[in-house]
Protein backbone atom coordinates (compact mmCIF):
# COMPACT_ATOMS: atom_id res chain seq x y z
CA UNK A 1 0.00 0.00 0.00
CA UNK A 2 1.06 3.42 -1.13
CA UNK A 3 2.58 5.69 1.66
CA UNK A 4 2.55 9.37 2.32
CA UNK A 5 4.15 11.75 4.98
CA UNK A 6 1.56 14.49 6.25
CA UNK A 7 3.26 18.29 6.97
CA UNK A 8 0.75 19.13 9.35
CA UNK A 9 -0.82 17.27 12.02
CA UNK A 10 -5.06 16.19 10.78
CA UNK A 11 -8.01 14.58 13.65
CA UNK A 12 -8.67 10.98 12.71
CA UNK A 13 -12.46 11.05 10.81
CA UNK A 14 -12.20 14.33 9.47
CA UNK A 15 -11.53 15.06 6.12
CA UNK A 16 -8.38 17.22 4.87
CA UNK A 17 -7.27 18.68 1.61
CA UNK A 18 -4.38 16.59 0.45
CA UNK A 19 -1.43 18.92 -0.79
CA UNK A 20 -0.62 19.49 -4.60
CA UNK A 21 2.01 16.87 -4.80
CA UNK A 22 0.42 14.30 -2.91
CA UNK A 23 -2.89 14.56 -4.72
CA UNK A 24 -1.17 14.35 -7.67
CA UNK A 25 0.98 11.40 -7.10
CA UNK A 26 -2.19 9.80 -5.29
CA UNK A 27 -5.07 10.44 -8.39
CA UNK A 28 -3.03 11.05 -11.48
CA UNK A 29 0.04 8.69 -10.89
CA UNK A 30 -1.45 5.73 -8.87
CA UNK A 31 -5.33 6.54 -10.44
CA UNK A 32 -6.73 6.20 -6.85
CA UNK A 33 -10.61 7.12 -6.64
CA UNK A 34 -12.87 7.59 -3.85
CA UNK A 35 -12.58 4.80 -1.14
CA UNK A 36 -9.45 3.86 -2.11
CA UNK A 37 -7.07 3.76 0.76
CA UNK A 38 -3.24 4.52 1.62
CA UNK A 39 -1.22 4.95 4.50
CA UNK A 40 -0.38 8.65 5.68
CA UNK A 41 2.15 9.76 8.72
CA UNK A 42 1.81 12.15 10.53
CA UNK A 43 4.21 14.99 12.02
CA UNK A 44 4.37 13.05 15.29
CA UNK A 45 5.76 9.99 13.00
CA UNK A 46 2.49 7.99 13.44
CA UNK A 47 1.33 6.59 10.69
CA UNK A 48 -2.91 5.86 10.19
CA UNK A 49 -4.78 4.11 7.32
CA UNK A 50 -6.98 6.37 5.59
CA UNK A 51 -8.96 6.61 2.56
CA UNK A 52 -9.96 9.01 -0.39
CA UNK A 53 -13.23 11.16 0.32
CA UNK A 54 -13.38 12.87 -2.33
CA UNK A 55 -12.31 13.83 -5.80
CA UNK A 56 -12.31 17.34 -7.61
CA UNK A 57 -10.44 17.93 -10.76
CA UNK A 58 -6.50 18.06 -9.30
CA UNK A 59 -7.87 18.45 -5.50
CA UNK A 60 -8.17 15.24 -3.51
CA UNK A 61 -9.60 14.89 0.25
CA UNK A 62 -8.46 12.19 2.52
CA UNK A 63 -9.76 11.46 5.65
CA UNK A 64 -8.13 9.02 8.83
CA UNK A 65 -9.63 6.03 9.82
CA UNK A 66 -7.10 4.12 12.08
CA UNK A 67 -4.13 4.41 14.10
CA UNK A 68 -1.21 1.74 12.94
CA UNK A 69 0.73 0.45 15.98
CA UNK A 70 3.59 -0.72 13.64
CA UNK A 71 6.78 1.38 13.74
CA UNK A 72 9.26 0.48 11.20
CA UNK A 73 11.71 2.52 12.83
CA UNK A 74 15.19 1.06 14.84
CA UNK A 75 15.00 1.25 18.27
CA UNK A 76 18.90 3.23 17.67
CA UNK A 77 18.84 6.40 15.58
CA UNK A 78 21.75 6.02 13.26
CA UNK A 79 23.31 8.73 11.66
CA UNK A 80 25.85 8.76 9.00
CA UNK A 81 28.30 11.06 8.30
CA UNK A 82 29.82 10.68 4.31
CA UNK A 83 33.23 12.16 2.98
CA UNK A 84 31.25 13.80 0.35
CA UNK A 85 31.43 11.78 -2.81
CA UNK A 86 31.64 11.86 -6.72
CA UNK A 87 28.30 12.90 -8.92
CA UNK A 88 25.73 10.49 -8.33
CA UNK A 89 26.78 8.24 -5.37
CA UNK A 90 24.96 10.95 -2.75
CA UNK A 91 21.95 9.91 -4.16
CA UNK A 92 22.45 5.89 -3.89
CA UNK A 93 23.65 6.50 -0.20
CA UNK A 94 20.31 8.64 0.59
CA UNK A 95 17.63 6.22 -1.05
CA UNK A 96 19.31 2.95 0.13
CA UNK A 97 20.34 4.70 3.91
CA UNK A 98 16.93 5.24 3.85
CA UNK A 99 15.70 2.05 3.03
CA UNK A 100 18.20 0.31 5.33
CA UNK A 101 16.81 2.63 8.25
CA UNK A 102 18.73 5.58 8.96
CA UNK A 103 18.35 8.53 11.14
CA UNK A 104 20.21 11.49 9.69
CA UNK A 105 22.86 11.43 6.89
CA UNK A 106 25.42 14.09 7.00
CA UNK A 107 27.99 15.22 4.01
CA UNK A 108 31.08 16.22 5.07
CA UNK A 109 34.12 17.36 3.05
CA UNK A 110 36.74 15.10 4.03
CA UNK A 111 40.44 16.13 2.79
CA UNK A 112 40.15 13.79 0.06
CA UNK A 113 36.80 15.07 -1.58
CA UNK A 114 37.05 15.32 -5.16
CA UNK A 115 33.56 17.22 -4.83
CA UNK A 116 33.00 20.03 -2.80
CA UNK A 117 29.43 22.00 -2.30
CA UNK A 118 29.98 25.37 -3.25
CA UNK A 119 27.40 27.66 -0.79
CA UNK A 120 25.73 28.69 -3.31
CA UNK A 121 24.75 25.05 -4.81
CA UNK A 122 24.53 23.69 -1.38
CA UNK A 123 21.20 24.08 -0.71
CA UNK A 124 19.88 22.91 -3.75
CA UNK A 125 21.74 20.19 -4.06
CA UNK A 126 19.95 19.70 -0.33
CA UNK A 127 16.85 20.03 -1.29
CA UNK A 128 17.20 17.28 -4.22
CA UNK A 129 18.76 14.60 -1.51
CA UNK A 130 15.82 15.74 1.06
CA UNK A 131 13.55 14.80 -1.63
CA UNK A 132 14.82 10.69 -2.53
CA UNK A 133 15.12 10.70 1.06
CA UNK A 134 11.16 11.64 1.07
CA UNK A 135 10.89 9.26 -1.81
CA UNK A 136 12.40 6.22 -0.46
CA UNK A 137 10.74 6.72 3.04
CA UNK A 138 7.57 6.58 1.45
CA UNK A 139 8.78 3.83 -0.38
CA UNK A 140 10.22 1.41 2.00
CA UNK A 141 6.89 2.74 4.80
CA UNK A 142 9.09 4.63 7.32
CA UNK A 143 7.72 6.52 10.05
CA UNK A 144 10.25 9.52 9.54
CA UNK A 145 12.07 10.72 6.46
CA UNK A 146 15.91 11.28 7.28
CA UNK A 147 17.34 14.76 7.84
CA UNK A 148 19.48 15.40 5.18
CA UNK A 149 22.71 17.81 5.84
CA UNK A 150 26.36 19.06 4.78
CA UNK A 151 29.14 20.82 6.86
CA UNK A 152 31.88 22.08 5.25
CA UNK A 153 35.01 20.22 7.56
CA UNK A 154 35.59 17.60 9.85
CA UNK A 155 36.21 20.20 12.46
CA UNK A 156 32.59 21.10 12.19
CA UNK A 157 31.52 17.87 12.17
CA UNK A 158 33.25 16.74 15.32
CA UNK A 159 31.88 19.99 17.13
CA UNK A 160 28.50 19.25 15.81
CA UNK A 161 27.84 15.89 17.09
CA UNK A 162 29.75 15.96 20.09
CA UNK A 163 26.53 15.19 22.22
CA UNK A 164 25.95 11.91 20.94
CA UNK A 165 26.53 8.97 22.87
CA UNK A 166 28.92 6.73 20.41
CA UNK A 167 30.66 7.96 17.26
CA UNK A 168 32.81 5.04 15.07
CA UNK A 169 34.79 5.36 11.91
CA UNK A 170 34.75 2.97 9.39
CA UNK A 171 38.64 2.74 8.53
CA UNK A 172 39.79 0.42 5.69
CA UNK A 173 43.36 0.08 8.30
CA UNK A 174 40.95 -1.51 11.06
CA UNK A 175 39.56 -4.01 8.31
CA UNK A 176 43.45 -4.73 7.29
CA UNK A 177 44.31 -5.18 11.01
CA UNK A 178 42.00 -7.79 11.88
CA UNK A 179 40.01 -5.09 13.93
CA UNK A 180 37.01 -7.36 14.38
CA UNK A 181 35.48 -6.62 17.39
CA UNK A 182 34.85 -2.65 18.08
CA UNK A 183 31.35 -2.89 15.98
CA UNK A 184 29.91 -5.90 18.20
CA UNK A 185 31.24 -3.95 21.16
CA UNK A 186 29.62 -0.44 19.99
CA UNK A 187 26.02 -2.20 19.46
CA UNK A 188 26.25 -4.13 22.51
CA UNK A 189 26.91 -0.78 24.37
CA UNK A 190 23.54 0.87 23.01
CA UNK A 191 20.37 1.40 24.74
CA UNK A 192 17.28 2.49 23.10
CA UNK A 193 16.80 5.51 21.60
CA UNK A 194 20.47 6.04 22.15
CA UNK A 195 22.11 7.49 18.76
CA UNK A 196 25.22 6.33 16.94
CA UNK A 197 27.21 8.68 14.57
CA UNK A 198 29.48 6.18 12.00
CA UNK A 199 31.96 8.32 9.71
CA UNK A 200 32.90 6.81 6.56
CA UNK A 201 35.59 8.43 3.96
CA UNK A 202 34.90 9.36 0.57
CA UNK A 203 36.86 7.70 -2.79
CA UNK A 204 40.61 7.29 -1.51
CA UNK A 205 39.50 6.61 1.82
CA UNK A 206 40.11 8.94 5.24
CA UNK A 207 43.95 10.07 5.77
CA UNK A 208 45.78 9.36 8.95
CA UNK A 209 45.92 12.93 10.16
CA UNK A 210 41.91 12.92 9.64
CA UNK A 211 41.62 9.40 11.52
CA UNK A 212 43.61 10.76 14.60
CA UNK A 213 41.17 13.80 14.67
CA UNK A 214 38.88 11.65 15.17
CA UNK A 215 40.56 9.92 17.91
CA UNK A 216 41.51 12.95 19.41
CA UNK A 217 37.69 13.25 19.87
CA UNK A 218 36.96 9.82 21.32
CA UNK A 219 35.82 8.62 18.19
CA UNK A 220 36.54 4.72 17.85
CA UNK A 221 37.99 3.01 14.31
CA UNK A 222 36.22 -0.19 13.12
CA UNK A 223 36.46 -2.62 11.09
CA UNK A 224 33.51 -3.57 9.07
CA UNK A 225 34.86 -7.01 7.93
CA UNK A 226 37.87 -8.39 5.62
CA UNK A 227 36.75 -7.08 2.15
CA UNK A 228 37.58 -3.41 1.00
CA UNK A 229 34.04 -1.68 0.81
CA UNK A 230 33.90 1.20 -1.69
CA UNK A 231 32.82 4.62 -0.36
CA UNK A 232 29.26 4.36 -1.15
CA UNK A 233 28.87 0.63 0.24
CA UNK A 234 30.05 0.73 3.32
CA UNK A 235 27.27 2.68 4.86
CA UNK A 236 24.98 -0.09 3.76
CA UNK A 237 27.04 -2.60 5.49
CA UNK A 238 26.92 -0.51 8.79
CA UNK A 239 23.32 -0.07 8.45
CA UNK A 240 21.81 -3.51 7.40
CA UNK A 241 24.62 -5.51 10.25
CA UNK A 242 22.36 -2.85 12.66
CA UNK A 243 19.40 -3.74 11.60
CA UNK A 244 20.01 -7.65 11.91
CA UNK A 245 21.28 -7.11 15.44
CA UNK A 246 18.75 -4.53 16.62
CA UNK A 247 16.00 -6.34 14.97
CA UNK A 248 16.40 -9.40 13.72
CA UNK A 249 18.60 -10.93 16.40
CA UNK A 250 17.51 -9.55 19.75
CA UNK B 1 47.40 -2.03 -3.45
CA UNK B 2 46.09 -3.29 -6.56
CA UNK B 3 45.24 -6.78 -6.98
CA UNK B 4 44.56 -9.08 -9.92
CA UNK B 5 43.14 -12.92 -10.74
CA UNK B 6 45.62 -15.25 -12.58
CA UNK B 7 44.28 -17.62 -15.48
CA UNK B 8 46.95 -19.72 -15.23
CA UNK B 9 48.95 -21.17 -11.93
CA UNK B 10 51.89 -19.57 -11.40
CA UNK B 11 55.38 -20.97 -9.36
CA UNK B 12 56.81 -18.53 -6.62
CA UNK B 13 60.40 -16.41 -7.95
CA UNK B 14 59.43 -17.67 -11.69
CA UNK B 15 58.64 -14.44 -13.79
CA UNK B 16 55.71 -14.85 -16.18
CA UNK B 17 54.30 -12.53 -18.43
CA UNK B 18 50.71 -10.80 -17.19
CA UNK B 19 47.59 -11.04 -19.98
CA UNK B 20 47.63 -8.58 -22.28
CA UNK B 21 44.20 -6.79 -19.98
CA UNK B 22 46.27 -6.90 -16.62
CA UNK B 23 49.48 -5.62 -18.46
CA UNK B 24 47.44 -2.52 -19.49
CA UNK B 25 45.32 -1.49 -16.25
CA UNK B 26 48.85 -2.22 -14.45
CA UNK B 27 51.33 -0.45 -17.03
CA UNK B 28 48.98 1.95 -18.71
CA UNK B 29 46.23 3.10 -16.35
CA UNK B 30 48.07 2.73 -12.99
CA UNK B 31 52.07 3.36 -14.37
CA UNK B 32 53.50 1.01 -12.84
CA UNK B 33 57.56 0.90 -13.31
CA UNK B 34 60.36 -2.52 -12.74
CA UNK B 35 59.47 -2.58 -8.88
CA UNK B 36 55.91 -1.95 -8.17
CA UNK B 37 54.08 -4.19 -6.36
CA UNK B 38 51.02 -5.88 -6.63
CA UNK B 39 48.98 -8.86 -5.20
CA UNK B 40 48.15 -11.57 -7.59
CA UNK B 41 45.56 -14.09 -6.87
CA UNK B 42 46.48 -17.62 -8.49
CA UNK B 43 43.64 -20.26 -9.61
CA UNK B 44 43.52 -22.30 -6.18
CA UNK B 45 42.42 -18.66 -4.49
CA UNK B 46 45.24 -18.32 -2.87
CA UNK B 47 46.63 -14.89 -2.90
CA UNK B 48 50.48 -13.53 -3.32
CA UNK B 49 52.48 -10.53 -3.41
CA UNK B 50 54.55 -9.62 -5.90
CA UNK B 51 56.54 -7.02 -8.26
CA UNK B 52 57.03 -6.23 -11.89
CA UNK B 53 60.25 -7.64 -13.40
CA UNK B 54 60.28 -6.06 -16.58
CA UNK B 55 58.23 -4.10 -19.24
CA UNK B 56 58.44 -4.01 -22.88
CA UNK B 57 55.72 -2.07 -24.91
CA UNK B 58 52.37 -3.48 -23.72
CA UNK B 59 53.89 -6.64 -22.36
CA UNK B 60 54.98 -6.64 -18.45
CA UNK B 61 56.49 -9.47 -16.22
CA UNK B 62 56.15 -10.39 -13.01
CA UNK B 63 57.39 -12.30 -10.27
CA UNK B 64 55.50 -13.56 -7.37
CA UNK B 65 57.74 -12.70 -4.10
CA UNK B 66 55.36 -14.33 -1.23
CA UNK B 67 52.03 -16.19 -0.33
CA UNK B 68 49.45 -13.83 1.99
CA UNK B 69 48.10 -15.77 4.43
CA UNK B 70 44.85 -13.95 4.74
CA UNK B 71 41.72 -14.97 3.19
CA UNK B 72 38.93 -11.96 2.77
CA UNK B 73 36.50 -14.95 1.68
CA UNK B 74 33.21 -15.72 3.99
CA UNK B 75 33.16 -18.58 6.16
CA UNK B 76 30.11 -20.11 4.58
CA UNK B 77 29.21 -19.88 0.81
CA UNK B 78 26.63 -17.06 -0.14
CA UNK B 79 24.78 -17.78 -2.84
CA UNK B 80 21.89 -15.24 -4.19
CA UNK B 81 19.38 -15.88 -6.71
CA UNK B 82 17.51 -12.83 -7.78
CA UNK B 83 14.30 -12.41 -9.86
CA UNK B 84 15.48 -10.78 -12.84
CA UNK B 85 15.22 -6.78 -12.46
CA UNK B 86 14.89 -3.90 -14.86
CA UNK B 87 17.85 -2.61 -16.58
CA UNK B 88 20.97 -1.72 -15.07
CA UNK B 89 20.37 -2.90 -11.72
CA UNK B 90 21.92 -6.43 -11.97
CA UNK B 91 24.97 -4.14 -12.31
CA UNK B 92 24.63 -2.82 -9.40
CA UNK B 93 23.67 -5.94 -7.67
CA UNK B 94 26.47 -7.50 -9.34
CA UNK B 95 29.30 -5.09 -7.99
CA UNK B 96 27.80 -4.47 -4.46
CA UNK B 97 26.89 -8.38 -3.60
CA UNK B 98 30.72 -9.06 -4.56
CA UNK B 99 32.03 -6.28 -2.54
CA UNK B 100 29.80 -8.03 0.12
CA UNK B 101 31.35 -11.49 -0.28
CA UNK B 102 29.04 -13.09 -2.55
CA UNK B 103 30.09 -16.65 -3.50
CA UNK B 104 27.52 -16.89 -6.32
CA UNK B 105 24.42 -15.15 -7.81
CA UNK B 106 22.15 -16.20 -10.23
CA UNK B 107 19.18 -14.55 -11.79
CA UNK B 108 15.92 -15.99 -12.78
CA UNK B 109 13.00 -15.55 -14.53
CA UNK B 110 10.29 -14.43 -12.30
CA UNK B 111 6.50 -14.25 -12.49
CA UNK B 112 6.76 -10.51 -12.22
CA UNK B 113 10.42 -10.27 -14.19
CA UNK B 114 9.53 -7.29 -16.36
CA UNK B 115 12.40 -8.38 -18.56
CA UNK B 116 13.66 -11.17 -19.96
CA UNK B 117 17.06 -12.78 -21.42
CA UNK B 118 16.29 -14.13 -24.88
CA UNK B 119 18.97 -16.84 -25.29
CA UNK B 120 20.47 -15.21 -28.33
CA UNK B 121 21.44 -12.10 -25.71
CA UNK B 122 21.89 -13.80 -22.60
CA UNK B 123 26.25 -14.78 -22.87
CA UNK B 124 26.88 -11.15 -24.02
CA UNK B 125 24.71 -9.99 -20.57
CA UNK B 126 26.64 -12.42 -18.94
CA UNK B 127 29.38 -11.67 -19.97
CA UNK B 128 29.18 -7.89 -19.17
CA UNK B 129 28.07 -8.99 -15.44
CA UNK B 130 31.01 -11.72 -14.78
CA UNK B 131 33.46 -8.63 -16.46
CA UNK B 132 31.56 -6.65 -13.47
CA UNK B 133 32.03 -9.18 -10.87
CA UNK B 134 35.92 -9.76 -11.98
CA UNK B 135 36.95 -5.62 -11.34
CA UNK B 136 34.55 -5.86 -8.21
CA UNK B 137 36.38 -8.69 -6.80
CA UNK B 138 39.61 -7.13 -7.68
CA UNK B 139 38.75 -4.06 -5.96
CA UNK B 140 37.34 -5.36 -3.01
CA UNK B 141 40.51 -7.93 -2.25
CA UNK B 142 38.69 -10.99 -2.78
CA UNK B 143 39.92 -14.61 -2.60
CA UNK B 144 37.66 -15.52 -5.53
CA UNK B 145 35.67 -14.37 -8.77
CA UNK B 146 31.42 -15.20 -8.08
CA UNK B 147 30.72 -16.50 -10.50
CA UNK B 148 27.20 -15.54 -12.24
CA UNK B 149 24.45 -17.28 -14.60
CA UNK B 150 20.94 -16.85 -15.63
CA UNK B 151 18.04 -19.85 -15.82
CA UNK B 152 14.84 -19.14 -17.36
CA UNK B 153 12.40 -20.26 -14.34
CA UNK B 154 11.80 -20.66 -10.84
CA UNK B 155 11.65 -25.01 -11.74
CA UNK B 156 14.98 -24.67 -13.24
CA UNK B 157 16.81 -22.47 -9.88
CA UNK B 158 14.78 -25.09 -7.12
CA UNK B 159 16.13 -28.27 -8.90
CA UNK B 160 19.34 -26.91 -9.92
CA UNK B 161 20.50 -25.79 -6.18
CA UNK B 162 18.27 -28.63 -4.56
CA UNK B 163 21.22 -30.23 -3.18
CA UNK B 164 22.48 -27.04 -1.06
CA UNK B 165 22.34 -27.46 2.42
CA UNK B 166 19.87 -24.52 3.11
CA UNK B 167 17.20 -22.45 1.58
CA UNK B 168 15.23 -19.33 2.02
CA UNK B 169 13.66 -16.82 0.27
CA UNK B 170 13.25 -13.04 1.48
CA UNK B 171 9.29 -12.00 1.64
CA UNK B 172 7.75 -8.98 1.89
CA UNK B 173 4.64 -10.59 3.53
CA UNK B 174 6.91 -12.32 6.24
CA UNK B 175 8.19 -8.97 7.47
CA UNK B 176 4.52 -7.70 7.64
CA UNK B 177 3.74 -10.60 9.59
CA UNK B 178 6.39 -9.50 12.05
CA UNK B 179 8.72 -13.06 10.92
CA UNK B 180 11.81 -11.72 13.26
CA UNK B 181 13.26 -14.95 13.65
CA UNK B 182 14.00 -17.31 10.72
CA UNK B 183 17.58 -15.52 9.58
CA UNK B 184 19.10 -15.86 12.88
CA UNK B 185 18.09 -19.08 12.83
CA UNK B 186 19.44 -20.06 9.36
CA UNK B 187 22.83 -18.42 10.55
CA UNK B 188 22.71 -20.27 13.42
CA UNK B 189 22.44 -23.84 11.85
CA UNK B 190 25.33 -23.37 8.85
CA UNK B 191 28.87 -24.97 9.76
CA UNK B 192 31.92 -23.52 7.69
CA UNK B 193 31.59 -24.25 3.91
CA UNK B 194 28.17 -24.64 4.19
CA UNK B 195 25.98 -23.32 1.48
CA UNK B 196 23.09 -20.81 1.74
CA UNK B 197 20.73 -19.96 -1.03
CA UNK B 198 18.22 -17.00 -0.50
CA UNK B 199 15.94 -16.12 -3.02
CA UNK B 200 14.74 -12.77 -3.95
CA UNK B 201 12.03 -11.12 -5.79
CA UNK B 202 11.87 -8.76 -8.48
CA UNK B 203 10.17 -5.10 -8.73
CA UNK B 204 6.40 -5.85 -7.51
CA UNK B 205 7.61 -9.39 -5.71
CA UNK B 206 7.26 -12.67 -5.79
CA UNK B 207 3.45 -14.14 -6.29
CA UNK B 208 1.82 -16.19 -3.72
CA UNK B 209 2.23 -18.90 -6.08
CA UNK B 210 6.13 -18.71 -6.55
CA UNK B 211 6.40 -19.15 -2.45
CA UNK B 212 4.32 -21.87 -2.36
CA UNK B 213 6.24 -23.64 -4.98
CA UNK B 214 9.37 -22.98 -2.88
CA UNK B 215 7.89 -24.21 0.31
CA UNK B 216 7.26 -27.35 -1.52
CA UNK B 217 10.77 -27.57 -1.78
CA UNK B 218 11.44 -26.87 1.86
CA UNK B 219 12.86 -23.11 1.35
CA UNK B 220 11.52 -21.26 4.29
CA UNK B 221 10.02 -17.81 4.24
CA UNK B 222 12.31 -15.27 5.72
CA UNK B 223 11.91 -11.55 6.41
CA UNK B 224 14.79 -8.67 6.34
CA UNK B 225 13.30 -6.42 9.06
CA UNK B 226 10.64 -4.25 9.34
CA UNK B 227 11.08 -2.11 6.40
CA UNK B 228 10.39 -2.74 2.74
CA UNK B 229 13.57 -3.43 0.75
CA UNK B 230 13.84 -2.67 -2.84
CA UNK B 231 14.98 -5.61 -5.20
CA UNK B 232 18.76 -3.84 -5.54
CA UNK B 233 18.56 -3.58 -1.97
CA UNK B 234 17.42 -7.22 -0.15
CA UNK B 235 20.05 -9.34 -1.31
CA UNK B 236 22.68 -6.38 -0.29
CA UNK B 237 20.89 -6.62 3.42
CA UNK B 238 21.21 -10.45 3.50
CA UNK B 239 25.35 -10.59 2.93
CA UNK B 240 25.83 -7.32 5.29
CA UNK B 241 24.26 -9.47 7.93
CA UNK B 242 25.99 -12.16 7.40
CA UNK B 243 29.47 -10.70 7.07
CA UNK B 244 28.39 -9.42 10.25
CA UNK B 245 27.50 -12.65 12.21
CA UNK B 246 30.14 -14.78 10.70
CA UNK B 247 32.95 -12.14 10.76
CA UNK B 248 32.44 -9.44 13.61
CA UNK B 249 30.24 -11.20 15.63
CA UNK B 250 31.38 -14.61 16.24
Amino acid sequence: MQRYFLTTKQTLTQPFDLDQQTAHHLVTVLRAEVGTQAEFVQPDQQAYLGHVSLIQGNQAQVVLDQRLAKSSEMPVKLIIACGLPKGEKTQLIVQKATELGVFKIIFFAAKRSVARWPLAKRNRKLARLQQIAQSAAEQSHRNLIPCVTYVDSLAALLSETSTKTSRIVAWEESAKQNEQSQLATTFGNLRPNDSLLTIFGPEGGLTVDEVSQMQQHQVQPTGLGPRILRTETAPLYLLAAASYYFELEN
